[in-house]
């Protein structure tokens, strides 16, 4: 099944204790869809400037991404430029210009009406609410989110968290979203906000899911029981930079893949977005999503299998 | 087998957003003793003060463990006050009274001295030490520490770690030790210090087991791969005292109990070890320890396994 993503495609500008990085490709859609692409056909949704040429769409083209989502306008692409040089697991933001993204219209092409699969990356959740509407046939919809539209647009977010089945979100957004330190109780609190699931990035430690009432996937039995996929303990992150969207197109695009979204999908399909996540740390922006195969991806899901499994 | 544990029994006065307790029973060789003993025989070496009388007594004789190495001297035992209001996964001393802890001199009854699972709370270096001398016949020692000693003590527990099996602290300790903020990194540095297994504890993320090269369990063969159990997502933490010690009670008690040290037993053990740190924190001091049953621990091992295996 083919997935629609919505969400920034950008220029980032990145520091971190392994070096520096000037405007790289980078944005939540690149990243997701690099990611996804390994599993599933992707269309995005997206703005760029006239600094988005020929190099970057090569990105997109030779993971046979469909772009013809990605509007091109006058003036200049999303920009961010931010460090890590304390503390890898939060990035310190230097710039953020939204250029073309600050009037961004999402737009759907008609060939990607069809898609049963749909992504909303973050981005304004009146965007996101949006393109949820202009979807109807989409039968499986997963978002993401971040703590300014947490705090300061929160009305708009909870229309468009009605309509989730799955919130990809970290802990602190969790936490900061349901107004709750304890993590369990925080994840009741979203999922009473209309997530029939939640997946929280843990960044070094993994992710977890929980399940609501109006259970996703079907079949899903053990409500009360959250799953918990690890991430790679790595000598070296030389660049955390996506490792959220990676892991959530990872995820989505596992299940994407499959015919039928069963309880144990869903696990094979977490274990994924933690496999993707912990190869698109170890290079800069999207260096290593750009070279990676199919068969690393599946040797990896084995050492996430030892990593975790008693036999 | 037996295990012999060398640490503090101590009182300790506990605040907590669930409330607050005065004066319970504590210190890192009771949570350990009252998690081991549900796995194996245990036998404790320590010091009390007059404090200590038969109600202390007997919390440990309803889990028939070994007290006769338990010092009885003038004076007050060990007491500790300290809170976790503000943030559940750091405690904050307001009192330490090491009282008849400071001059403690561990003394090891006779019947002790056949114990082949020996493990080192954490303590003066200076003393694990010298209990580990004194019990060669130990085939298997295992032991914790803690920033202070890292910190002010390095060199006599560069001594310790020379002699340790597996060595069990947290993050910011293994951290600390190797002077190293990556994880994996900082694990190879507190390996080429002696353990030939590190387990660091991540709190409500669960725990990593590092392999070295001298591997334990002997047939490890994925010296380059770790292992991660969970820790339970608990919707409540009533009090996190006592967590850590009570993972290395259920770890090395679990591995105590086997006729042979696998790598599938180590793996067990960790499971086991996050089962009993999880009940630990469901209750104030060691009251969730008392009162629990080994048909539980194996219900919530079950839980686990459910929370982290894919099929």
């Amino acid at each position: 099944m083919a997935i629609t993503v919505v969400g920034s495609v950008a220029f980032d500008s990145i520091e971190t204790p392994s070096g520096r990085r000037e405007r790289c490709l980078g944005g939540a859609a690149t990243y997701f869809s690099l990611a996804a692409s390994f599993f599933t056909d992707v269309r995005v949704i997206a703005v760029v400037g006239e600094d988005f040429g020929r190099r970057q769409e090569a990105v997109f083209q030779a993971r046979k991404i469909d772009t013809r989502g990605i509007e091109h306008t006058a003036g200049k692409s999303f920009f961010w430029e931010g460090s890590y040089l304390d503390n890898l697991n939060e990035a310190k933001t230097h710039i953020t210009d939204l250029n073309v993204f600050a009037v961004f219209e999402p737009k759907i092409p008609e060939g990607y009406r069809d898609s049963e699969f749909l992504f909303l990356a973050n981005i304004d959740p009146v965007l996101q609410k949006r393109v949820r509407e202009a979807m109807p046939q989409a039968k499986l919809v997963a978002g993401d989110t971040m703590n300014y539209w947490i705090k300061d647009h929160r009305p708009a977010l909870l229309e468009v968290l009605k309509g989730l089945d799955v919130l990809l979100i970290n802990d602190t957004e969790a936490r900061m979203l349901a107004d709750n330190n304890n993590l369990v109780q925080a994840a009741r609190g979203v999922l009473a906000l209309g997530p029939h699931t939640l997946v929280v990035k843990h960044g070094e430690y993994g992710a977890t899911a929980f399940f609501g009432e109006h259970s996703f996937p079907a079949g899903q039995v053990r409500a009360a029981h959250p799953f918990r996929a690890p991430a790679l303990p790595l000598a070296e992150v030389v660049d955390p930079t996506g490792a959220g969207d990676s892991f959530a197109g990872g995820f989505f695009g596992y299940l994407a893949s499959q015919s039928e979204l069963t309880p144990a999908v869903f696990r094979r399909a977490m274990f994924y977005g933690s496999v993707m996540g912990s190869f698109a740390v170890e290079r800069f922006g999207t260096e290593r999503l750009q070279e990676l195969t199919r068969e690393e991806i599946d040797k990896r899901f084995i050492v996430f299998r030892e990593l975790t499994h008693l036999d």
